[in-house]
Order: C-alpha cells, then structure tokens, then sequence
C-alpha cells in the first residue's frame, strides 16, 4: 500500500472522491479509514501504525472546523503527512486551515487548500512523493501535466465560439 | 490536587503566571507540566492519566498556533478542559483561538479569550467549577467579585483626579 | 434542576435542540428561558437569580451577532456559564464567537464552538462538570465515548464498502 | 451636563483624552466614570440612571475585545448611545470592533471606529446630536471643519516645500 | 421632515423597509432618496442640502461594498449620519462594515451592525436622537423597549411549549 | 486589438460577460484567451507574447483562489496589467483578493473588486486607459457616467413609488 | 504635468517618498497635493478640476482607514486613478484595502497593495499607463525591470557568500 | 544535490537560518538563491531547471505578500515543491498564507506555516520526504524526534523549579 487515508466522518468521502480517483489513475493503491483525532484517539493511533506496517510511504488526513488530524498522524510517524481542510460553517473553512497549517517548530504538516480542489491536490502530491522512489510516476505526472496544458487549450476554443 | 495545567512550551509560563497567583489565591491546588501535542505525544497521554490519578478535577491547557494540546487533552478524558489560545506570530491569535475553539461534536474544550487575560479567566473558570465540590470556593468567588467591583470604583476616583 | 439554558430568541431553539436531546439522554435536569441582553436585560437578571435558586449548577447561553448573553450571565454568578456562538448573517458566526470568547480578565465564558456542534458540546460540557459532583455522570461520559468511538469504526467499515 | 461618559478601565483614559479636549472645546459638559459591564454590573447599572437624573442627552462608552459596555448602557438608556472600540490584543480591535457594532434589531449602538480616532469621533458625534437641541453647537461644528479643512490645506503647503 | 434617507441602489429598498415601518410607527416623518455616493456624487449633494433645506435633523445611508455614502454625506454635514452596511459578496459586508466605520478623525459615521437588523437600529438611533428636541419620542421608546421585553417573555412561553 | 483578456478556467466567462459587454459598448477590441498561470504555464507566456504582437495596450487576468493569473502576466510584460479576483470557496473570494493584489516591489497589479462587479469594472478602467491614446474614449466614459447618474435618478423615482 | 497625486494627511509622505523616486527617474511629471475626501471635501473637488486642467492622466490616492480619496477622485474624474491603502491602526490596513478596492459597478480604482510597496507599484503603473502615449516610456520600463532581474541575481550571490 | 530552494528576497535568509541548519543537521544536500516569481521570472525557470538537472528531489519556497513563488514553482516541476509563507506587513502573513495555499486543482503546494517555524517544518518535510529513497533519514527523524521529546521534559523540569 502506497498512500494511507484518513477522514474525520463519513460525510467526508464526498470531498475526497476526485482525489481516490487520481490516485488510482496513477496505479497508486491506498487504504482509507474514517476515524476522529478527537473521538477515536486510540483507533487513530493504530491505524497510523497499521498503516505504516502495511508500507504506507504517505499520509493524508481531511478534516474540519479544529482540524488536528493531521497534526495528530504527523506527531505520530516520521513519513510525509498530507492535511486537507474542510470548507464547512460560518467560517468558510479558515478554521480548518489554521488548525492543519500553523504547526509548531518540528511536525510539519504538508497543507493543501481548502475543499475538494485541496483534497485532489493531496492525490497529486502523494504521487509527486511516491516520485522519490518510483520514475515511472514522474513520468505519468508529466504526461498529467500536458493533459491538463492540452484541457485548457482545448476549453479556450470552446469558450471562444460562445463569444 | 484540583486542576492540571498543561503548557504548550516553556516561553508559556509567562502567559500563565497571574493564572497560577489567582489559583494559590484561591487556595486550589495545582500540578503545571510542560508537554506537546506534537512533539511529545506519549509523554502528554501519560500526563493527562498521571493527573487524573493524582485527583485533577480540571484540567488547563495552554498552546499557541495550530493550538491542538486541550483537544488532545479533552480527547482523552470526561473531566473539564479549559483550553487557553496564545496570542503569537503575525495571525495574533485567531489561528490559536480556531483551533482550540472549534471542537467536532463530542469533546468540548472550555475556551478562554487570548493571551494572558485569557490564562487568567482559565484559573477563575476553574476555581467555579471546583466551587461545584466546595462551596467554599463560591463564597471566595463572590468576595474576589466585590474586590473587583471596589477595585472599578476606586479607579474611577483616581481618573477623576486626573481629568 | 441542574442546567440553566438561556436562548437568545425563540428561532435559537432550532440549534440547541441536539444539546436538549444530549441532556436528556445524560438525566442532567435543566430549564431553558428566552432572554436577551439587550432587549430584556431585567427579566434576564432575574432569571439567573431565579436559576440560581432552582439549583442550576452551570449555564447555558446561546446568542448571535455581538452575543452579550453569556458575558451578562456570567457578570451575575459565579457558576460556571457556557457560551454558545451563533452563526448568523454575513460574517458567519465570527461576530458572536469574538463577542462571547475575549471576556475581560475577571469574568470568564467557557466558549464553545459556533452553531450546533458548539451547543451540543455545550451539553456535554455541563454534564462533564456536574460530573464534579455525581460520579454517574463520568461512567455515563465514558460510555458514551465508546459509542463514539464504536459508531466512527461502524461508520469507517460502511465507507469502505463504498468505495 | 450634556454627554455621560464610561470607559472600561483605568488604561483606557489615554484613548479618551483627545475627546475630552475635544468636549471642553465645544463646551459641552460632561461626566467620566469608569465602570465595567462585567466586573461592576450594579455600578454601570446605577451610573446610567445617575447621569439620566444629571441630564446626560447622550452616552459614550469605550471598552476593549468583547467590548459589551456600550450595548449594556444602550439596552438601559433610550438616549443615544455612542461606542468605541479599542485596539487591544493580537486581534487589532476586531473584536471589540464586532462586539459593540452587531447589535441585535431594538438597541441600536453608534459605533465609531477603533481607538484613539474612534474616540474623538464619538465627542464630535456627540456634539452633533446635541446640534438638535441647541443650533450653536451646529455654528461651532461648521466653523470646526471650516479650521479642519484650513489645516489640510496648510500641511499641503507644508509638504510642497519638502518634495 | 425629520430623516433623511439615502440608499445606494434601488435594489437596497428590500434592506430598508422594516426599518421604514419603525419610522411610521414613531410618526417620525422621512424623505428617502436613491443616489451613490461614485455614480451620482452631484446629486449625492444636491440632495444633502435639499433634505437640510427640508428640516432634516438626521441622515441615513445604507450602502454595500466600498460603503462610502454615509462618509460622504457626513462630509457635508453636521448633522448626524447614521451608516448601515449592507451584507453583499463573498466577502459577508465586512467590506461594507470597515468602509463605514473607520472614519478619519474629524468625521464620525454613527455605524450599525449589517443588513436589515442596522437598518432597523438605525431607525431606532434616529429616534433616539430627535427625542433629544422632542421628548414625546423617549416616551415612545420606553413603551416599546417594554413591548420588545413582553414578546421575549412571550417567546418563551412559546418555546417551554415545544420541548 | 486594444485588450487582451485571459480567464483561468471556462466557467469564468460567466463573470466576465457584462465586462466584454462593456468593451463592445465602448467599440474597444478585444481578444479573449482560456489561460492558467499554473496548469498551462508556457501556453500563458506564449499568448501574452502574441496579445503585445497583436497591440494589446491593456490585459485583464480573471482568476480565483491563490488568483496568480494577472501577476504572471504583469510580470511579463510593461503594459498596464488589470487582475479580477474570483468570489469562489469558503473564503469568498478574500483569498483571490489578497493573491491578486499584494504584488511585491516592482510589477504592480491594477486590482478590482471581487466578482461580476469587479469584472465590469476592470473593463471600463481599460477604456479608461485607452483614453490616454484615442480622446473619444473619454467623451464616451463621460457620458456612460451622465447616463449612470440618469439611471440612479429614474430609480429613485421608482422606488418613490413603492413606499 | 502627467500624474496628479493626493495624499490624504502630511503624515503620508513618508509611505509615498519611495514612490516620488520613482517617478522622477521616469520623468513623470507630477504634483503632489494633501487633501481629505472628507475634511476638505470641496479642496478635493477643485484639485481633481486643477489636476486635470494641467493635464494631469492618471491619478495617485493614498489613504487609510475608511480610504474614500481614490473612490472619491475616481468618481469626478474618467482617468484613470489608482488607489493605495495605507496599513494603519490595529486592523493593519484590511480596512483601506477593502474601502479602496470594492467600488461599487461604474468606478473603477485600480488599487494597489497595502503600504510603501503599494505606493511604489503606483508610480510603476502610472509610468505603464503614460507608457500609452509616450513609446519611451515602455523601453525604460524595460531596462528597468533588466535592472531589477540584474539586483535579484546580485542579491543571490552576496547570499551565496553568507550560507 | 537533494533540496533546492528558492527565497524570494535577501532579507528572507534570516527567515530560512534555522531550516539551513536543520538541513545540514540531517546532511540533506541543498542549494539555495534568491529568485523572484515576478522580478525575475525567467531566471527563476532557468533554476527550477538546473535544480532539476542537479537532481534536486524536493523544492522549498519561501516568499511573503501575493506569495506566488511557489506556485511557479509548482507549475513546472512534477517533484515535490514546500510553500513558507512570510508573515510581513499589516496583514501579518494571511496574504502570503492564502497565496500560498489555496492551489488550483492540478498543481499542488505543500504548504508550511508562517514565517521562521514554518520554515523550519519545511526542512523537516523535506528530510521525510527523501525519507522515502534513504531510509537512513527516517532513523535520524525518529531520533530527532525523541531528542525533540528529551528537550520537552527538560523544559518541564526547569518551569517546575521556577513556579
């Protein structure tokens, strides 16, 4: 298993649906658990060890409102931790964000924006990761990338004939 | 003892110390221990257990940032956690105060204002919620509040002067 | 009766009704008033005399915009008062979470989180502290977080079996 | 005596000095006291009806982060009421900012800006609510901005001749 | 005429109209205008000295985004401008909020909380304020302060019915 | 061709449609461009080139989030570069805003409010800039604001009528 | 002369000397003026006549808190005027920022970061606009951006040496 | 080499200082200059790719205000890229924190917090990331950590002698 997943409820799937499909667009297997830094500390800390002992070279965590999923996965392993936070309530997701993002001096946490946009970005990072051990997904990234270069041309035309 | 304290990092004792006179004022006991949600997980769960068996009725945590200590304190036990947020860096707060605030449903985490005068009303806090035990700490409570309304009044004699 | 809860409008009802529930389910007795600060400020201070003399062991406050409620309540007793935040209108709860949470050194607000995740934590931070003085309420507190903890892994194996 | 002032603290004298100079220029009367809507409920309460009873026609209340005590005076006086916020803590005067401005629909509150501007702002408002009243003061404002508008064109020629 | 109204678009009327009824109620008798402060700056002061030359004793402006209405009218005169901001945008009427209330020293904007509940204080304050030369409106106040005071009691009675 | 327009994504043509209405109003020509800052970087570097071959005097960028689009740009070339944030997300476009605007020493970006409205005007103040090669522009923009001054007073007459 | 500049208090010199610099070494013509949108709101009126009668063909707004100068220039003038929010007071400059840049549909101000470096990136924009007219312009925009490439690349060595 | 980074000014080497240190610490090779996504693009394109060609696995940025550095970054290179927001100015690093963060789907940028304990995370984040080639860094991670541990009881020790 390549990436470990994290999601602090069931309703978060909705969020993290685009990244699952990016990831296994690019052949990277991963495991994916509901569990809460707040609600289930126990459970989280042994998937985390579970995890790594399946071979998981990354984390990523989605959360909201006081966000510290990730912080929590990142103060318990030395492996790269990705944090997505969740746009929900009055605060359009400013909270989330600043709790995944101002870590203290010495557990980095690898933030993404807030969202579904955040949470595919979380995908694509894991597998630029993944590139550290593996060519062959930096190679897939740059075809990615010409992909999307070749989308946006191709939505320019589009958009010039509803001028 | 009545009330654990937990600070995020030593720069914290400051933010803490008129909390600790009002506490010694009030006559409750206290242990104050330094510990890290991040970057001393364990060493914070032993804590959190050590306090709870040397009586701790309360607990107070202090942390700045991505503030996750009261959470992971609230996480692992039913007792009152009153979580202090520091005022650091260039948000000033708000990033501590969101991430100490905003709890999923389930673990609530009692949250002061920011910064000293915050670290203040956590001891306060807790010495009324002691006063559940003894009602002793009520009386105190409401002498402490007319020497606070004395102290108003003696003040504004003192800006009439000055005007 | 154990609880004293006060709403800042009929229409605040709607955010505490899981909190009630969560009452409910822990048998912490409580009564629940209408009152505002600012448009009732003398039925609002005899209500928390009144409270008081029912018993109520904690408060509850539930407010929107510049919600003075909780900071009212909590300048009348030296109980513990809990302050619920609502998130109403165009800075999404932001008004009411500064409003109840930066009290003035001397008179503090146990701030809960905005809307109702903030309310139902609300509830169970009473009964965490009503837990000083009835020991049930922590065995209660502590099966509950088991069924919490049970209901994340529940949740946990349905998600997978949608992906 | 025509304006009943209260600031929240002995500190925030300094904030409120260029307004009472500002008062004395306009020859409006006026009375200062400090009291506190939190720690000196019953005072605040007293005052209020106290400079109603000395013929204050208008409030001006300055207080700091969850900055009720203009909302306080106004949910007791229906003479207007004038708040100012001030800048104090890593939250810049947001808070106090929200806190007196989002008043709810029945007790309105002037808000000014925060700090010192805010403050001489709430003497000059003041005096143009006292205009109604008495037309001299609407002469001595117009001759006011007359001297303003005098010294803005002085400080340009004052920074010509240090281009 | 006792209130001069101004809105920055036609589409603000919807804002505004409770706080319409409040006047009529008072029998405080207004004259209401649509002009902007950047789309219409002559006419924004045609019509400052057309409802001065009517009598009026107060302004209002309600104004969205870059609010600058009320500061433009508060420019030009010395009368009390009362400035609502309107909630529009992603950005909640913070912008609204900002714009209206932090008024350079010299030229205050008695600002409300946002949207339809300041436009309703602001008819409020400006009764209020003319109770300054006619006393019959405090009478009327106090009436309907009690009014607000028996509906919250009767809201409450309401609600103990529906738990 | 007088400017060249670039839209980060298709569905932001919706926000820019009364601006290229604008433009044709103002019989300014105009070329419009499908371009992202970072998943079509060369593509975006290219058109800017070919927009100054074709005699783009002015640009507009429109993009949201981390909105890099027009700083790309401005950093390309030395002509008047004018950036449109989009309102998207929790964060209401205060993100776009704030990545838009803060452009460091040395490559200013002409910033306009968020959304629609902000789009709308990024299109005049490019007719605006025109002007300062073809006088005829500005004769048009003065008497498109004498009609926007008409406007507003034909709907202040309307709502006269709905009170 | 080619640009005209307002400031809004002598004490804004110092945010713009920078700036004057600038303009200098580009041979923009300038006048520079202190003057309030709202203390000298007539002065402000005649200056825009003045400046523009001069020939003045873009405009220069600096102004903090609730910065109304450049919407004010911008809404008597059809030239372009750029606008830059001062960062003053507790609130750091997101008041000027959000008074500057949401202009309602119809007034453009091309706004510019908070501060010294907006002020700078002002001139740098007026000196783009001129750039229209005068071909000379562009190629000393040019060199000047070689310039500022050459003390990037100088900056990396000498940080080179200190590693 | 193992780590490139880019810094977006002289001045940001102080910010960096720590995170240099901790590099050499964890003898991750790294190369450091300062390039400018705006002032000098072309240069920072030439760097990314040499970066590359010396084989640079992970790329850290560092830049503040409308912090696009980054994302340039990000935008033509498949290996991993860290964002450091600065925290300079009014608005104490939300601009930089935003722009940083708040990617594009398709692009991502693994974003540490602000300023000089951001900064350090980055070198942290980067040591875990080529963790993924050279087990050797993990071991030295986890040391690192129990030495981080080590230090937090130390510090406790030492506040415990000063109560």
């Amino acid at each position: 298993m390549d990436v470990g997943i994290f999601i602090g409820s069931e309703s978060d799937l909705e969020i993290i649906k685009d990244a699952l499909e990016l990831l296994k667009k690019f052949e990277a297997s991963f495991a994916l658990e509901v569990t809460s830094a707040h609600r289930s500390p126990e459970r989280t800390l042994k998937l985390i060890r579970a995890f790594e002992d399946q071979g998981a070279e990354v984390f990523i965590a989605v959360a909201g409102k006081a966000a510290h999923l990730a912080g929590v996965v990142a103060s318990h392993t030395v492996r790269p931790v990705i944090g997505v936070p969740i746009e929900s309530g009055g605060l359009g997701g400013l909270d989330a964000l600043l709790s995944t993002v101002q870590m203290p001096k010495g557990i980095p946490v690898a933030t993404m924006g807030t969202g579904k946009t955040g949470a595919s970005n979380a995908a694509l990072l894991a597998v630029e990761i993944l590139g550290l051990k593996k060519g062959a997904y930096r190679k897939k990234l740059e075809e990615y990338r010409k992909q999307m270069a070749g989308q946006v041309e191709a939505d320019s035309e589009k958009v010039q004939k509803n001028l």
